[in-house]
C-alpha cells in the first residue's frame, strides 16, 4: 500500500487528486509545515530536499520504492497504473510539457508570489511587480492553451491537468486579491478549473489531508 | 533530423548537452533573447509559454514533434534513444526525482537570484536574502546527495545530471559573488561539477549555440 506524505498545500493535494483518480486505497502521514516537520531525520530520509509530498510504496521485489518532487510521484503513478498519461507519442511529451511548465513556472512563481505579495510583513514592492506580471503571463498562457482544447495537453485528462488544479485554483483564492484583473479576462481557464473541479476525485483529493 | 532552438543560456545548454551526449545530428536555430524573438509568432507557434529550449522531431509516421520545456526534451530525448533514464525501478524514478528537484527548484531559484542579485539596477534587500538563502538550501540539498553517490540519481549518470550541471555551473561563474560562502563547504558538488564537465560531450554542449 502507497503511503502519501503530505499537507494542506497545491503540491499535496496534486497527489492525493492523483491517487483519488487511480481509486487506490492508501494511507495519509500528515507533516505539519507548520511545526516544521519536514526537517525531522524520518522525513528527511524519504525526502532529502525536505518538501512535501513524498510516497513510499511497495516495489514488486518487496523492497520499497521511495519518491518525492510532486512531478516525479505523478509520472510514477501514471506509469505504474497506465493512467493519463498516453504511452508514448505526441500527447505524451505535452503532457510532460505542461507538467513541467506547472513545476518549474506557474507552482514556483504563484509560490513566490503568495510570499512577496500575501505573507511578508515586510514588502519589497520590485518583487511584488515582478511575480505579479509573471503570474498574469503565466496565466494567460494557460487561458490561450485551454481557448484551442479541452485539457492542457489536449483532449484527454492528464497528470497536467492534476498538476495545475491545485495551483490554478490558488490564483482564484488565496491570491485572487493580487490576480482579480487577470483572472476577469480568461473564460477559458475558468471554464476548464469548473470541468476539472466538478470530478468527484478532484473533490476528494482537495479535502486531504484531514486535519 | 532534431531541430533545436536555444540560446546561451543554462536551460538551452541541458539540451545541446544531450544531443551531443546522444551523438545526434541536429541543427541549431538560435533565439535571441536580447531581440526579444521569443516572441515572434514562428517561435509561439512551437514554444507558447515564449522560452527556450523547444525542438522539432522528425515523427514516426512523418509529422512533427514538437516539444517545449527542457525536462519534456530531455525525457522525450531519453526515452525515444534509450539512454540516460532507467526503463523501469527506483533508478528510473531518482531521475525523475532530480530532474523536477532542478526544474522546480535550482532553476528558478537561481534564476530569481540571478535577477535580484545580479541583473537587476533597483535592489530589494528582502527578496536578495530571501533567494540567497534558498540558493544555498538547494546547493546543500546537491551536496549531501553527492557525498553518498557518484551522481545525482544514483552510480550512473542520468538526464538528472544533465539538468542540474548548467545551473550547478552558473552558480560557481554568474552566481559566484553571492554564493562563495555556499560553494566553499560543497567539496561533493566540486568533485561533480568536474566529473561531469570533463565529459566531451558536456563541453562540446556548453559551447552551444556558436555565436
Amino acid at each position: 500500500m502507497i503511503n502519501l506524505y503530505t499537507w494542506a498545500t497545491p503540491n499535496g493535494r496534486k497527489i492525493s487528486i492523483m491517487l483519488e483518480e487511480l481509486g487506490l486505497d492508501y494511507a495519509v502521514s500528515p507533516v505539519d509545515l507548520g511545526k516544521r516537520e519536514q526537517f525531522s531525520a524520518h522525513f528527511n530520509a524519504i525526502s532529502p530536499n525536505n518538501k512535501i509530498p513524498a510516497i513510499v510504496d511497495s516495489g514488486p521485489d518487496g523492497d520499497p520504492v521511495v519518491i518525492f518532487e510532486s512531478g516525479a510521484i505523478l509520472t510514477y503513478l501514471a506509469e505504474k497504473y497506465g493512467q493519463f498519461l498516453a504511452p508514448q507519442g505526441q500527447a505524451r511529451y505535452s503532457a510532460f510539457e505542461w507538467l513541467h511548465w506547472q513545476t518549474s513556472g506557474l507552482g514556483p512563481m504563484l509560490g513566490q508570489l503568495g510570499f512577496f505579495a500575501v505573507r511578508s510583513e515586510e514588502k519589497a514592492p520590485l518583487a511584488i511587480a515582478r511575480f505579479t506580471e509573471e503570474a498574469d503571463r503565466l496565466l494567460t498562457v494557460m487561458e490561450q492553451q485551454l481557448s484551442n482544447q479541452a485539457y492542457l495537453a489536449g483532449e484527454d485528462y492528464s497528470i497536467a491537468d492534476i498538476a495545475c488544479y491545485p495551483w490554478a485554483l490558488a490564483a482564484t483564492s488565496y491570491l485572487k486579491d493580487v490576480l482579480k484583473a487577470s483572472l476577469a479576462t480568461k473564460p477559458s481557464l475558468q471554464r476548464w478549473l469548473t470541468l476539472v473541479g466538478e470530478r468527484p476525485a478532484v473533490k476528494r483529493g482537495m479535502a486531504i489531508p484531514k486535519l
